[in-house]
């Protein structure tokens, strides 16, 4: 045994969470909320999940309107971000936020000042305990254009960002790159199964 | 408009992605994994989802032995982590590639190396097109204790990097913390709804 058991406690992550924006109308009006919970789940459809509290504004609004967007943000908007996870649209309007535009969706509010935006369509809600899990479908994907090279969206050169919650809340930037993908593993041997 | 629709394809991943090492036994033996698509999802209990690919020799184990272990990884394993995202348990015995050891579970191997590790049971399988997304609960977190200071986890301590898909597969990591959580963003000012 080289590891040491700790805690089983919801509060430690483990990992860096990249964070997004997920825009959703709610009674009418865009609003954004920041969520660290997400991933991509399907290849062909392409489709994400996101994970939020029950009682979330814009869960209510995605229950609503059967779609929502996922918008990931520069570090230019760190602050706007923090903003969008840190105050609820019940408290705040959100719409001011961001200039919205929208693509095939009309109740999928993105944001053009994120270098990249997906719009989803709501495929399933799974109910866990604390949280819904929307499950949607990308039926389109928008990049600002700089970012884009031979239909290549450069992620790192759009400055995308993780949110550290242990041991205090911060956000931190992409580093450097440091090894090639799909590579350096060739070095690993190990003796074949018969 | 802003941004310029561009495709939805699943082969554009639009952010860097923390990467994991899912373990589970197969066919009796230790196997691990690099995935990049998990999340946390729940948090009371704490719950995590994965999402595989139908064929993967990984899926055959979770679902025959319904638990799983999640290891994250420093950036010192990242061939060892990109060897266990090329190449198949079906090709080679990935069980040699780590220190194994048990917590829990008795059938959700751990690797010793990793600066932490989760044991989880397989809570619910939600079937996708291509995919098997693994809804699993904590039932006990390990780390390596020099990452640990009064019960917090220091994860930009532990080194975890990131693979960057596009505009090719690439390792990242982490880089410096540039703003303060849940802080930054009360500079935003915004006019309350009525």
């Amino acid at each position: 045994m080289f590891l040491t058991k700790i805690i089983s406690d919801s509060r430690l992550i483990a990992y860096p969470m990249p964070v997004c924006l997920v825009g959703a109308k709610v009674k009418g009006k865009p609003n954004f909320m920041a969520v660290g919970w997400f991933s991509k789940i399907n290849n062909d459809p392409p489709m994400m999940m996101i994970s939020l509290l029950k009682v979330q504004y814009t869960a209510e609004g995605i229950k609503e309107n059967k779609v929502f967007s996922i918008n990931f943000p520069g570090k230019n908007l760190v602050a706007e971000t923090d903003f969008c996870g840190m105050v609820s649209g019940r408290k705040a309007d959100k719409s001011q936020v961001f200039k919205v535009q929208y693509g095939e969706l009309e109740d999928a509010p993105m944001i053009s000042e994120c270098p990249m935006c997906f719009e989803l369509k709501l495929r399933d809600t799974i109910e866990l305990p604390d949280m819904y899990m929307f499950i949607g479908e990308v039926v389109a994907a928008y990049a600002d254009e700089k970012y884009v090279n031979e239909g290549k969206y450069n992620i790192a050169g759009a400055e995308p960002f993780f949110l550290i919650e242990s041991p205090t809340y911060q956000y931190f930037e992409l580093g450097p790159q440091f090894a090639k993908g799909f590579s350096i593993g060739e070095k690993i041997k190990v003796v074949s199964p018969k």
